[in-house]
């Protein structure tokens, strides 16, 4: 138990992946003008003002904050399923190629092989796409040079990969490797692949609504300046920390949804986009090193 | 750090895109209101009143105008995926056609080039639909010329277009040049294609229930009007300001609702869906600068 | 923007399509007991009791009236999901049933037309039966009168309706104008059809549970009744028109959540399904009008 | 509006059906223990407590209220749902079953009628497993006797129904009365009922988590058992029936969660079962009705 | 109605399941820290600071812990549902299996019945990869030595029994002991299945994104080390156990949070995956005592 509370000590107080860094200067910055407030009011200004209080209800303040949250999770999550509905299909489609695709002549079977791979370089190149990186040598091992070469050239990299695997279904089809029945079947799980690149990009080309962003900052920017006033009469020179805490809370509800909201990047509240990657690859490993009975004369129990 | 900040500030002060400009008008009128109580309390009538903060329970405001939110966000997002929907449904038939149908006269390539633009022409015309614009010659590239013209007689366009393509698809069925399974599948994508339209248009045409939006006005109203004497008798000249930011508050919030509820416009709080048009555009370029193996006579690998 | 101002002013103070009709009696006869109460205070009962402030908590309060609300409003749009699921597929079908099924005889060709007018009478029987209402001589122009005649004596009319149109198509497979793979297509469009009747039936029968409705009922009532005890003691005769004014505020949203539950009827915040039965039949005007290049001997382009 | 006024009253003030029966008693408790504290204050004991309203924040309380009222009802419309699908797939696999399954012979028809009320009888071996009640003579003219036998003696008997159905479909198509096609969209249909029976188990058999379930019993006894101390300075000999009212409120909103959470039974605040399942009945009793122009030699139209 | 009091009661104050001993230790903390703060107002230090109630404001802290309950609640019951998916997917496939596959020679039923296991394996082995747990011999009834040999050197084991599953249906296409058309739609239920356990991971290996949790935790913390600083002026000593009770609902909140989130555990709290499976192993065994008509000479009905 006692560790258990350790744990959950340390999550409260750590910093790496927290918002604090960035938070921290505009936190800051407002506990520096309640410190001008204190002064002000030192000088016999009339900078109390508790009745500003009302200015902003809470309620509204905090309604705000949390429909931006919900709805930076809900992206977030939405991310995340595309990532998974990729990591089934690339399952799915891997297994009933193994399964489904006829080998008749000897050459067969490293084509097949090398057409797996080309779900494994689907992947990465949704990855880099997403991250709006260039096509690395992270991937060159899934394909062939001559394809490596042109997926440089494209702009919809992954794309094009779904591209080169239908073509490749396609032709096992028209060279009777493939029935018609299972071709149609892959072409919607490859359906389903392009559609988690479309899910994906929607995701990290559509931020919230401008409108909604600008207000949301300015209703935050008056509410933190509007603290000082309403305390500095009975908090004295505590008004400073004070306004730093209650901002630094308020901003960093803000900011956590600035940063999952898009959720594909190399941030630690990011998708862990490359352990998923590996885990398809390790699973495409797997499933070549298994005979299915279909293709051997062995029976099948 | 210090640019992030300076990001963050400049957009909470930008007007462009932000509810400023609608929400104005209606909080000075707010303000000047106030002003009138305070002259009445300066001719000594009795319209201090502080009681009346409990006219409208802070958090029944403050819930329906979250209500109002989450409903106009819903609705944008919706819209949203309705896009994503015609983009990823266009991708996939367009790799289908280019894959499937088969080319056995010299003409045949030239009139499936003239299909995948089609795809084209319908997501322009549906964009054109919901903005309720006349057929326009951005669309005309991708369409005959009769065909121009027999669209802008039309009552809904981009059913027309789907029509065209389903004419298509079942042509070349006809022709044994496509088979009956893979028609069948594109029939469905199609039917993705014209969902997508009447999903963008129950949003457009639907909006929240009057009585909604109606009694939030009222609401709206009688609080932002009620201030002046819940707060006159403490801030006197101050009311004025105070009651302006408060309404800018609450009707920005408001009016956010109204802006985005309908997403297909040209404001800045829209869709981009002209940007969505032309990657739809490029994609159908990429793809049919690949030679598809299955048409050729070269190896796979 | 004065313009603008103006139609939200007239929005705000409208009163046709508001609740204020419903909700008005049942809000003075609140204010009526704010007299009572006030009167007796003025007869020295002890009736000034602040502190029933505390007696239903303002959050539980407005939570349950916003869970209210959003469960109605989900409702409304779920309804109208349900008649776009309707647009789309009668788009669909129509679609596909003049595209796919082909005309060898010369009888054909009208035969298909009237199978698309029962489309038609799908839609509009659906409203009818969902209002509850007789069927109706709007119907007739899209079924033979022998058919008008049976479907007076039916219980579930568009049921009916989806029969004969899956009878027709299933005659025309068996008249080989039809192939199987698309027939068993439009048996799964014909099923959605069949979905979207039971959907909209869910709604409209299964009314919010009982438990709930008479709850917040309780609660709206206690609290309003309430009031007059907290507030007697310092708003005197004021106490009345702020009764109502409150009470206004909560029946209201109340109101709506009864009105907009049921979203089929003829009320000014119901679905406009008047409307959208007439867009699926100019759709399907539209596509009479268009001849497909499958049914005849022009080249496609 | 006198009548509405009316109706609106008397579910306001109606019992039956409401929670009041099942949680006066434990209202009346708080009440008694309110006494109680007000003897104890009468006897100089330091009970009046007035900082005890900080001990459960209003908002944590009411928010988890509130969670609670939107899972259990979110349970009660998904169970909802499932039966809507439910009587959707039981229509629409009447209707194919009865227009695609060929009659060869003169038995066959009636096999068929047989057949289409195994889906009445599917339906109600729903109900009697999800009310966990032993299958009963109301089922009895819907199957063979000697199907009724077996029955009684499985652990689940809708799946058992569904195999049946699914054994005379395929039996179907063993005898060329059935294509493969429309076997194979049938047998889809029999896994949507199949997946509704799963549906509603889980819904019936996981609770919501017994963590929650306990802490907010914990809280609203806390919350409802500190009111007295915090009144009884105040009200006096009034604490007891505001103490009752209140946490009258309160339990009463919990006591709607778990009465609706499983929506299969008997009770006022569960789903008509029995009416959905006469609802299908007289649905298949119409389709028998009904003459398909397949299987007769008259025009269709 | 009393015995039910008695139910509501017993479990209000359960203490297994619920979270009071992993809370505890931590609001018992807060406790001592409190009386420390005492203390220290004895020896006069300037320790009442009242004020500091506004430091996180009710509203945030409270629409936090929602979210965090929300988010939680929902995997668990996405996770319910994966499982729900798993218990409906194999009842059909095993019912197609059974009805679909011919036996043509002695050794098919066997063969068969053996399949039929496999299911009830795929969903043990779903069951141990999801809780880490290695290969036991629980699954070893279910599959052949060899398989369970190969199986216990698996990375993803269900992933490896979905493949045999596949591996079977594909042979006995292979064999003319299945039709295409049926093979085509099990393959789609064994995506299914293979989709739950992608889905499942997915919540087991995705937690809230660390930023929220980090800072709920910093929110919590800070709130209930303020409070004794706000109520140490009025309470005395009673500050100690009054801010025990108000950091144990708080801390409970957080708690329960995490640990449903992760559903799969063996915890009270967790789903009940060993009935579950068991469940599937009963309907098998029930399946298997039916004997189809379509492998048999009798007459259906």
């Amino acid at each position: 138990m006692s560790m258990e509370k350790r744990r959950w000590l340390r999550l409260a107080l750590q910093v790496k992946g927290s918002v604090i860094p960035a938070v921290l200067p505009r936190s800051l910055f407002c506990g520096f003008f309640a410190l001008i407030v204190k002064l002000l009011l030192d000088a016999h200004y009339p900078v109390s003002l508790p009745l500003l209080a009302s200015l902003i209800p809470n309620i509204v303040l905090g309604l705000l904050l949390v429909f931006r949250t919900n709805t930076a999770y809900d992206r977030f999550w939405e991310g995340r399923k595309f990532w998974g509905s990729i990591v089934n299909t690339v399952r799915n489609l891997a297994r009933q190629i193994w399964l489904a695709v006829e080998e008749k002549e000897a050459g067969d079977r490293p084509e097949k092989v090398k057409a797996l791979y080309l779900l494994v370089a689907f992947a990465i190149a949704t990855k880099l796409h997403l991250r709006q990186e260039p096509i690395d040598p992270e991937i060159k091992d899934f394909l062939s040079p001559g394809k490596y070469k042109k997926l440089q050239r494209m702009n919809n990299p992954p794309l094009k990969v779904a591209f080169w695997i239908g073509d490749y279904l396609q032709s096992q089809y028209q060279h009777n490797r493939l029935n018609i029945y299972q071709l149609t079947e892959m072409h919607k799980l490859l359906d389903n692949l392009v559609d988690a690149i479309g899910g994906c990009e929607r995701i990290s080309k559509t931020p919230m609504p401008l409108a909604y962003a600008i207000h949301l900052k300015q209703l935050l920017l008056l509410y933190c300046l509007s603290l000082p006033f309403q305390m500095v009469g009975q908090l004295g020179w505590g008004t400073a920390p004070v306004v730093v805490l209650i901002s630094f809370t308020l901003f960093g509800i803000e900011e956590i949804g600035n940063e999952i909201e898009n959720p594909f990047g190399h941030n630690q509240n990011d998708l862990p986009l490359d352990a998923i990657c590996l885990t398809m690859h390790r699973n495409i490993d797997d499933l070549i090193s298994l005979e299915p009975t279909v293709h051997s004369a062995e029976p099948f129990f």
